[in-house]
């Protein structure tokens, strides 16, 4: 995936800034993002090379216009035709582009909007998902030199025959990691709304503290297990081109914010990140299918067939019926799907139901460091057992360690964890 | 001007039709017009030379999107820059355009919508009112071979580095005939909210009648003189290019509208083709110049240089004192500039004051076979005198007879002028 971005040989020093539909709402946060793209320039990091400071801000389209523009195509037909409805969405970030160069220009700085069209992000031929796979250089080296700020549209992309296309989910993110990778720039700053990456949700942690550097496998993670920081897919890009990120406040811009990156150095002074608690998981067990070899194949590819992407896995092997009852989890919104797909397979497995579980959550552990380390999993069992929280499955990895309980122990169950390792 | 548009060799027959803002202003009307447009591709007027028949779709921003658009720019800049503003409202029509083509395509029709950028309508590198000066064939030819109908949005261009311009007044309009011109259509429709083109302002002349046919210099001088029909600029692209173009009402598709052609054999069933009434007009005197050659070269110079437009001109010699009176016409919006610019070069020109007049309208009677008639200027004096009505300038061509008379006068000197001819 996006093998094909190249380096552009930039003379100068650039930094990237991402700013969300929250951050540009109305004009008064236009003008509040404009005032720190203006100070962020003036920060000229590459005064001692002698390089000059550019600024490429991406934004995303003002507060509900992405929103408001769904509803307009849906009135208009029952399944919008895609290529239409990525031309529709784009015009959202083309607005806010505009406003946010018109006002920069105001300020007397020297700025300019660009569509994904008009810098060449170049996608797939794939609407309402697809990937980047070029960014024209030329175009970017050319408007560089011609202007001190850029102001990109996110979430956009052109086909090679001239289409439009949305990047999907965490799109914008994405735009902004791309265009850091194309021009080796020092910083991809994502303003946002909150103060960084935590160590848990301080929703419903209130103990969270704030990390000052989390490494890309980590933050991808979390965003795996559920928590509501970055897009895996601008995390994994970022990992891909070496990208240095920060998560930042768009309303505190002074607070140094989180940042992601490499982490080569990590793992001494911290062996955990992070706990995620995702409530929007269900289980799904097919029981009493004979155990015999590609059943559980066979089962997986029907779930893919229909786009169901499947978590945890575990298989309880009766010996005395020869059967096994196949349990695994899936987000909430594919358990209908779910539950169909079996339904309509079950017989030609022999299987005897299927039986679905809404009320549970993931519960993770996440960091860099866990696989070296001994007696983390003994240190959960015993705590959650102390608690009288029963964990229904459990699977690790070398970044993370994951158990399900029921949804009512979740919170519980999330900050059991955080106290054991986060706060010691 | 646009001496650049070729002909594409499309091996179909091309209709094209443009709907303005009112006509999209909502999903409801969207679908009206979806149902013009599949109506209008079954009529297959090709079928006897075996081409097939394409719909070529001009929209304007639905309704007031490009009110909105204007108002959000003038929140974040007091002069909004220019080529900020031109891809700001050219997502107004993108809007409109993807709205519309997602509405056929859930018809079951072939169609798919194209942004200037798209489908290659290249301008001047001139903000806010570009004109066209060439459209990319290829795309043409590739679009219309893949799809029936086309979606394009009016207003807008692309200049050849990329940048989006709109097309200003009269912009929908000039698109959908360059695009006539550039597929050799056998019909450019502007469908719009009036029965087609009347001899009068049917609000103000109940007698006005609907013209069937009226040619392409009767609607300029109509435009030109206050008639709100179409701008005068696409009809000049459609007179070019020997463009057959018809208004219609939308609400009245079954209308046959007015047909504006070369109008070659029109003189024969008519000379006279309507009255004109235009109130916001305003009489500008400089007093007592000296009547030396060059000095009214002068006047009209200044003016020329801060943009003021002069239509009529009168001179009056007062022989005794050797001085002249200068008199003009100007649009009403330009009246202080006028004052002000007249009032800068007084001194230089020995001019003794500057007078102007509010309250006046010209009225004028318009005409493909007006030169050739006899005794056209005594009727009209004789009706206005035989009314009481004053008339303080008078101007002709070979197209038009025009009169400035004060304002209360104008409806009446309207009605008396339509009644003298239209009605005969």
């Amino acid at each position: 995936m996006n093998k094909e971005i190249k380096k552009a040989a930039t003379p100068h020093t650039v930094s990237v800034l991402k700013f969300g539909g929250t951050s540009v709402k109305n004009q008064a946060r236009i003008q509040h993002v404009a005032e720190i793209v203006r100070d962020r320039l003036a920060e000229d990091p590459g005064k001692a090379e002698k390089k000059a400071h550019k600024i490429l801000v991406v934004v995303s389209a003002m507060g509900d216009t992405t929103d408001y523009l769904l509803k307009l195509g849906a009135q208009c037909a029952k399944t919008p035709d895609k290529r239409e409805l990525d031309s529709l969405l784009s015009t959202g970030e083309q607005i806010s582009i505009t406003l946010l160069a018109m006002t920069l220009k105001e300020m007397g700085l020297k700025a300019r909007s660009f569509t994904a069209a008009q810098i060449g992000i170049f996608t797939e031929s794939v609407h309402s998902k697809a990937r980047i796979v070029d960014i024209n250089n030329d175009n970017l080296n050319k408007a560089l030199a011609e202007n001190d700020i850029l102001v990109v549209a996110g979430f956009q992309g052109i086909t090679a025959d001239g289409d439009i296309t949305t990047l999907g989910r965490g799109g914008s993110d994405t735009t902004a990691c791309a265009l850091a990778a194309a021009t080796d720039a020092v910083i991809c700053d994502i303003y946002t709304d909150v103060d960084g990456i935590y160590t848990a949700d301080p929703n419903i942690i209130k103990a969270a503290k704030l990390l000052n550097r989390v490494s890309y496998g980590e933050v991808i993670e979390m965003a795996r297990l559920g928590a509501q920081v970055l897009h895996p897919r601008a995390v994994e890009l970022a990992r891909q081109y070496k990208v240095r990120m920060r998560v930042r406040n768009t309303f505190k811009p002074d607070h140094e914010g989180t940042i992601i990156d490499g982490g080569e150095d990590m793992e001494i002074y911290r062996s955990i990140s992070g706990v995620a608690v995702d409530k929007d998981q269900a289980c799904v067990t097919i029981m009493s299918v004979p155990d015999i070899p590609g059943i559980a194949g066979q089962i997986m590819q029907a779930l893919a067939d229909n786009n169901i992407v499947i978590d945890m896995i575990m298989q309880a092997f009766h010996q005395t019926a020869g059967l096994n009852n196949i349990t695994f989890t899936v987000h909430s919104t594919d358990l209908d799907q779910t539950i169909k797909t079996l339904e309509s397979i079950k017989g030609d497995l022999s299987a005897s139901s299927v039986i679905a579980d809404k009320d549970i959550a993931k519960v993770s552990l996440i960091g860099a460091g866990l696989a070296g380390q001994s007696g983390i999993a003994a240190t959960v069992f015993k705590a959650f057992g102390g608690a009288g929280i029963n964990i229904k499955m459990i699977a690790t990895s070398e970044m993370k360690l994951t158990c399900v309980v029921s949804g009512k122990d979740a919170d519980k169950a999330g900050k059991l964890m955080h106290s054991s390792f986060g706060e010691g």
